[in-house]
């Protein structure tokens, strides 16, 4: 038992690995099975197919993702200061991926959006589903700030959703140029997206 | 000499269309000639590699889209109309290519972005170029705006930039969720991250 939850467990990290550095669409179930050093049997005992994969490695990484997420953004920090720290943790998780593997690997659901929500309907659904869960803890965080007078939002979750597209916006452009520190600049556009007090050096 | 220019056409508007619909790295040469109606030895008359293709596809595209941006960014509306014009252009051209192939293809140069930037350095280099080349323009609107006292960003650059990620970020969910309105958003954002004043509905 422990070993098959072992080789399920090593499809899942290789496969992940595997989609971050090169894409979804030209893995192959062989060569992920190679890499993993498990047979091609045992991937069809755990995943019926490849996409079945890609919906496991997906909420694997939300699993965590949302762990961390749902960490920071509930804490008992000031609302802004917890959306402040998001963009922390984006960023150094980032500049992580960029020591690790040489390249700004970016956002594995923004990755997978672009790449293949046309493509395969099961996992653009999940995705949907994830973006959704992402606006609804930020915008919990808007409606905090709001309620202390702190931003001027009418609508908080267009504004969550704001806040979230910049992140994804600013996270391709992290990974084009392969430069974390494009996300230095997600703390002031959060403020200006929220219509929160802007920081000196950027008032008018 | 009418024809093989037919042919080089034909093999890229093929090219594009597969690309926008199924993303590069999943194409082979030997399905765009026959999708393209070209003998596989014409390809290599034109292009001596797919990553050539793919770049002429990238430089295609780039040359009509900046004739359009540069039509709406440079006329002589005032500058935050502008801006405005753009976002309306986008979300009638997304709306256009979701009535032709009932999904919203997005950003050609963000799904490549995300799809292959860290696995092609020659694409890399041509998206990083082009995506500068929308921040030049959008940054000389925002200059405009600021001359004028319209908006209150201290740097520039810096504003053009979050302008552009944002709309990748919206056109990432208008794909997402099949739906091009997900870019009404963007002129509200775009207000607010240039700190212009915010119509009436959303103002504290």
């Amino acid at each position: 038992m422990g070993r098959t939850s072992d080789a399920r467990e090593k499809i899942l990290s290789v496969a992940q690995a595997l989609i971050e550095v090169r894409g979804y669409s030209s893995l192959g179930v062989a060569e992920i099975c190679k890499a993993a050093g498990v047979p091609k049997g045992s991937f069809y005992y755990f995943f019926e197919s490849k996409e079945a994969l890609g919906l496991a490695v997906i909420d694997r990484h939300w699993e965590d993702q949302r762990r961390d997420w749902t960490a920071i953004l509930q804490s008992d920090a000031e609302p802004l200061q917890r959306l402040r720290k998001l963009f922390e943790a984006t960023e150094a998780a980032q500049l992580a991926g960029q020591q690790t593997c040489g390249t700004v690997s970016g956002c594995l659901f923004g990755n997978l959006t672009l790449e293949l929500s046309n493509q395969a309907e099961p996992i653009r659904k999940r995705l949907q589903e994830i973006f959704d869960e992402q606006v609804d803890l930020v915008e919990l965080v808007v409606a905090d700030a709001r309620a202390r007078g702190e931003v001027t939002v009418a609508d908080d979750r267009g504004a969550a959703r704001s806040v979230v597209a910049q992140l994804e916006g600013q996270v391709l452009f992290a990974k084009l140029f392969n430069d974390p520190q494009r996300l230095e600049a997600l703390w002031t556009n959060c403020l200006a997206l929220l219509g929160a007090k802007v920081p000196e050096q950027t008032g008018g």
